[in-house]
């Protein structure tokens, strides 16, 4: 089955957008056996509009659009559609009620009348239900071919297409493909694929290995005629790779290093403190991110000036000695925050987010100090490609640090 | 001047990566009096690929083409422009010497000889640098059509664009669009219209009104042969709007809230720290983006539990009172922490970033203090579109308390 992507609208063509849409709709095409040809971007001229719509409709048995269904005269999705498929629009009764219900809801007076325009379908398109906004999707079927036509904000989008688009597809496909990413840390690419090697020759699971920010991920997928016995197929394999990279795995699919963390320290009962000075707060809202961070997650004291760090009980004279980017202040930081906040371990940070040398010290440089009250674990990274990315990346190290310290844990190496 | 984008890659049409590229490009064409068409992705396959390059060079004057410049086989970029103007490839020298300086420059022993497809050239094409990778771009020129081919990753992509491709594209321009965005809080997108209608009625400049998350922008636009002219255009009118819009006006351009009331802060020669407990740090972390906050921003103690907070100075009674979430916990944190910190001004902020209802009030919740020693400013709002949003929200939402306070106090309204 071969698809194309058509999004709708000026704003995408003057880059005041991005183009979400169609990267979601993409991602999820390949579970459900159909292959993305091409994805266009248009504008609302009529003309350009039709001519791309027509030529979606001559090569592809599934187009999906986003966009162009509001109730302005530039909204011109649906006439489109209409008049590729040389189709009449009609207002269609029921669509109507639900249209009116939605501004009566909403306790206007009056619905503008030009919002009739979202009531219509043409004989061949049903319409897809939109509990987010006035504009119904069209689902339309004719010569063995599917446009599926959705609005454009992206939270109306992707609410149609995870209830009403993707369960549908998943009907009427023949295979369904799942897979299961597993992701690693301190290992590199080429090791990963030598480890899995005796798992690679398989095409049904197969295994793809991919280099990311946050580690090397191995992408397990696997193809059959429902969703559950694509799952046995996938299992053994799981298992076999999950024994062969063992430890070395830290999450799966969708997970971030943040998330992971936080569960292992609920999982042992910990909690966590830190105390802060060039991520900024950042390591602390990676952590907040997730329902439930207050059972491990005590706090962060974000001391970004020396006087700072002093308030807060690091001794002045050692910073005064090893200076404010260094191995010893990020210790004596993870300190004082242990004892302050009373939590069971503490990370304390310095380093230079920005884009100078500080102390004799390159841009990106991070101190990173784990204490537990005993016994402290220190990393020193650098990497810089802009202030950002130099905090991001100092958040990955630093939940990379206190990973590893659990896995320990968790296997007795440590007290 | 009609124009087109084709974003290559495989990764793309998987959904794997978001096609910013095209957006970057999409919206720095304006200023060039360019109007773009069409965005068109389409993946590694060489039959679409020459069927999509085709269709742009019979139709379009500008084609902005990026990716498949790597070493591999499925790199298609070069072969594909060659044979759709019927141009033989041929290895350049002067390239060939770039591209093994740039692996010498590595330390990599050896080139890998795959790595020679990258020096290759057509007759029409002239090698664009690339300081950031192996890749040079292309710029082709034939038949009063231009092609200019980007390597795929964003930031050899960005460099190249603002370095070599716009800048010839500024000077083959027989005008330049320059535009000026005012950004205002506190008044709604209505208000703003109305207080500008005096200033609508001319078409150049001409003035658009927007409605953002960080408030309504006003943005005035002018074309003229020369960047210079079009300025001296929008001067006038800009000068007239800031005199209407006063004080609303937060920022210009793209000018985030945080790093403007840092501007502020810094003007004034005052400080900041900040105790935080829904925010996890998202407020610190704002803050920490921009270069010299270290001179204004003294620190913020996440305070996540309320044996944190009570560590950190808020009386427990207090808490037990009136509860976590509460106008009087914010202002009691705002007041420890000035203390602590030892700043002029400090923030509180409790609130609710989950989903889930906490002490009777709803997700979204957000109690913001501002202390300055003698007086305090309270701002209550909710706001709920998931966890992240929340967050993101009071971020804006303190800053903007904060911002109300300083134009206060320049204009003397404040001891």
């Amino acid at each position: 089955m071969r698809a194309e992507i058509i999004s709708i609208g000026t704003e995408i063509l003057l880059g005041e957008i991005v183009d979400t849409n169609a990267a979601h709709i993409a991602s999820a095409l390949p579970e459900f056996g159909i292959d993305l040809m091409y994805v266009t971007q248009v504008g609302d001229n009529p003309a350009r509009f039709e001519e791309v719509v027509a030529r979606a409709w001559g090569r592809s048995d599934y187009i999906f659009m986003t966009g162009g269904l509001g109730p302005t005269e530039d909204d011109l999705t649906r006439e489109t559609v209409g008049k590729t498929l040389g189709e009449e629009l009609y207002l269609d009764e029921e669509q109507e009620r639900i249209v009116r219900s939605f501004f009566a809801g909403r306790g206007a007076a009056n619905m503008p009348e030009r919002n009739l325009k979202q009531a219509m379908l043409i004989p061949s398109a049903r319409a897809i239900p939109n509990p987010r906004g006035t504009a119904p999707g069209w689902w339309v079927e004719r010569d063995g071919k599917v446009i599926a036509v959705m609005p454009g904000p992206p939270s109306e989008m992707t609410r149609m297409w995870e209830h009403e688009v993707a369960p549908e597809l998943e009907r009427r496909a023949d295979s369904i493909l799942v897979s299961r990413t597993l992701k690693t840390t301190g290992i590199g690419e080429g090791t990963v694929d030598e480890m899995l090697s005796p798992l690679l020759k398989g095409t049904n699971p197969s295994i793809g290995i991919y280099a990311r920010a946050d580690g090397v991920h191995a992408r397990i997928a696997a193809k059959a005629p429902t969703r559950e016995e694509a799952w046995h197929l996938i299992h053994p394999v799981e298992e076999e790779a999950r024994a062969i990279l063992g430890p070395s795995i830290w999450g799966v699919d969708d997970q971030s290093m943040a998330s992971a963390v936080g569960q292992m320290l609920e999982a042992q009962g910990l909690t966590i403190a830190l105390m802060e000075s060039a991520t900024g707060g950042s390591v602390a809202n990676a952590f907040t991110d997730y329902e439930g961070a207050s059972n491990y997650f005590k706090g962060s004291l974000v001391t970004y000036t020396a006087e700072a760090k002093i308030s807060e009980g690091v001794p002045a004279e050692l910073i005064a000695m090893h200076g404010m980017i260094s191995r010893e202040t990020s210790e004596a930081m993870a300190k004082a925050v242990r004892e302050r906040l009373g939590s069971d371990l503490a990370i304390g940070i310095t380093g230079i987010a920005g884009g100078e040398e500080v102390e004799g010290q390159p841009p990106g440089t991070m101190h990173i100090v784990l204490w537990d009250g005993q016994e402290a674990e220190y990393s020193h990274s650098r990497y810089y490609q802009g202030r950002e990315a130099a905090k991001r990346r100092a958040v990955l190290q630093a939940m990379t640090v206190l990973r590893r310290y659990l896995m320990a844990r968790a296997q007795g190496a440590v007290h």
